[in-house]
Order: structure tokens, then sequence, then C-alpha cells
């Protein structure tokens, strides 16, 4: 990946939102090598229950560590799709799950509404690791870091116990993810 | 507290300095009705081991989430040290453990220096709440925000098996923070 990567991870609270955040920027930065910004701006959304997290991913020094037009944006409740669909890049990738989201007509993006939450209940029966597969879903559509990578970070971040569930988790996103890639 | 702090919270990969970042941001906007941004620019540093988390709390709207110059710095390794606190602002607080950091000869800063890790080890045994002992320390301090908001937000984000422990660690801090409060 050469240019440079915004993108917008919005849900609601306990959806772990900021923790797939934080491990996708470590996976960019600890495991290939790149510049990363990963922030919170939290105010009036956080109270009503929207979190959003923005992450910068690039070869080169970063300096704004915000994000205005996502050229990425994956949202996981409707209240989130509904505050931060507008803002995204003309052209750019939208993902969603599809229990908790329904997405508007057709806008200028390339959009994904996947069974995300439904698979990893399905196949693994906690709730906890829906974040991971949606990271791996998101590696899958975009083949935006490797996935060795990110599953180094899990490693990383996530207590040894729960690693396995993880590992299993991401796999199931990232071949959802891969059925519809984008390379 | 009227206003805006600028806060880095910097240390090792491995001791929850963001986990720390992320609650004290929570307990500041969930529960105190304030605003705050919370954020990581990752590269060589987190390569080289350094961890460092920016938060910023105000009761105005905030434009740029990262902190140039922090009116509190806390440090917990001596690596953390020596690249942070050449960027303090005049008349600051810092705040470094005594175990893994030595501060140099006084600058224009109110410095603490206190056996944080020591203090957890001894009551409870368990380095991971180091974290949560130095938040405690810092409201202990500063009175940055109140203590109840501060463990509601661990409530909110540490698995239910581990509130107990969190809250004793915080407690802790609280307490030898409070002892050198500059309120």
């Amino acid at each position: 990946m050469k240019k440079r990567t915004r993108l917008v991870f919005s849900g609601s609270g306990g959806q772990g939102v900021i923790t797939a955040a934080i491990i996708l920027a470590e996976a960019a930065v600890i495991h290939e090598g790149m510049n990363a910004t990963q922030s919170q701006s939290y105010g009036a959304a956080a109270r009503g229950g929207s979190t959003r997290s923005d992450i910068i991913l690039s070869h080169n020094e970063i300096n704004y560590p915000g994000v205005i037009q996502p050229n990425i944006l994956i949202c996981l409740t409707q209240e989130a799709y509904n505050s931060f669909a507008p803002i995204i890049r003309p052209g750019g990738t939208m993902l969603t799950d599809s229990r908790y989201v329904k997405q508007a007509k057709k806008n200028d993006a390339k959009q994904f509404d996947l069974p995300m939450y439904q698979e990893v209940m399905d196949q693994i029966g906690k709730p906890i690791v829906f974040n991971i597969c949606v990271l791996g879903t998101l590696v899958g559509i975009t083949g935006l870091i490797k996935p060795k990578s990110l599953l180094a970070a899990i490693k990383d971040r996530v207590p040894p116990d729960f690693v396995e569930m993880n590992t299993k988790a991401f796999e199931i996103g990232l071949e959802m993810g891969a059925e519809h890639s984008m390379r």
C-alpha cells in the first residue's frame, strides 16, 4: 500500500471499536514499519452512545491525527452510519454489519454490507470477538495490511487465553472479506 | 476545572498507557460532561518500545487532538522521560514512577517522583494494575476530575472480575497523590 489511508471506525461503546483501531494501528506500525495515528474525539456522540475512532496509516510522516473525509468507513450501528456516512470520501469504501445497519440507497462509495456479527455468533457464539472479525473482513476486502501482521498485533494485545478465539474470529472475517476482495 | 488540560501519558508497550488514557478521557466525557480527545501517534518510538498517548480535556470544543506542550506529563520509563521531558510546558506538572525513572535536576515544572509501581507490588502483587494506580495518583495530585467519575469509567471498561483489583489500585494511587495534593 503506497497511499495514505484515512479510516473511520464507528459503532457503539461496547463493540470494541477503539480496541480494534489500536490493533490495526499497531499492526501497521510494529509489523509493517508504517507510520500511524489513532485518535478518539469524545463529546456529545460518546454520551449518546456512538464511538468513533480515526486511524491514519502512511509510509510518510503524519502531521494531523484526525480524519476529515475517510476513504474507508466502518459503521457497526445504525446511529453511527447515520452520523458518519455523509463524510465518506467520494469513491471510498464503506463496510457495515448487516444485522446492525441498513444502508441507504447507493451513494458514491463501494458498499459492503456483510453478516459479520451473525457469522461470529454462528461459528463462535461470543459477541466479544465481533470487532476482530470486522478487522479480518476489512483486511480481506482491502488488503490494507498483511493478515499475519494483524495476527501478530492481536497476539501482542489480547490475553493469552483469548488468542485462539480472536484468531478464529479474524479468520472468519478474512474469508468473508476475501470473497469481496477489491484487489 | 475550567482550563483546558493537555496531558501526555508515556511509557512502554506493556504498561497499559493507552488503556489508562482512554479511561481518563471516558471518565471526563461520560461522567463529567466534558469534551475530550485521546490520540496516539505511532512511528519510530512505538517500534523502539516507547508509547505515548495524548489527552485533551476541556469544557469547550477541541479542534486539534494532538498535544504540543503538555501541562501534565506522566513518564513511566526512563526512555519515555528522556524523550518527552523537554516538551513539558513551563510550570507544568511532571509525574514519574520512582522505580523506572530518575528525574534530572529540577527544571521549571512541579515534579512528583512517587513509588507507584512499588506500592502496587507490595499491596496487590499484580503489575497489571500499575496503570490504574498511576491514574489514581494523578487524580490525587491534581484533582483533575472526581475520583468517582474515574471509578465509574473503570467499571465500564474493565471485565467484572477485575473491577475490585482495579479499584484498589486506584485508591492506593489516590491516597499517595492526595499526600502531595496541589489543591
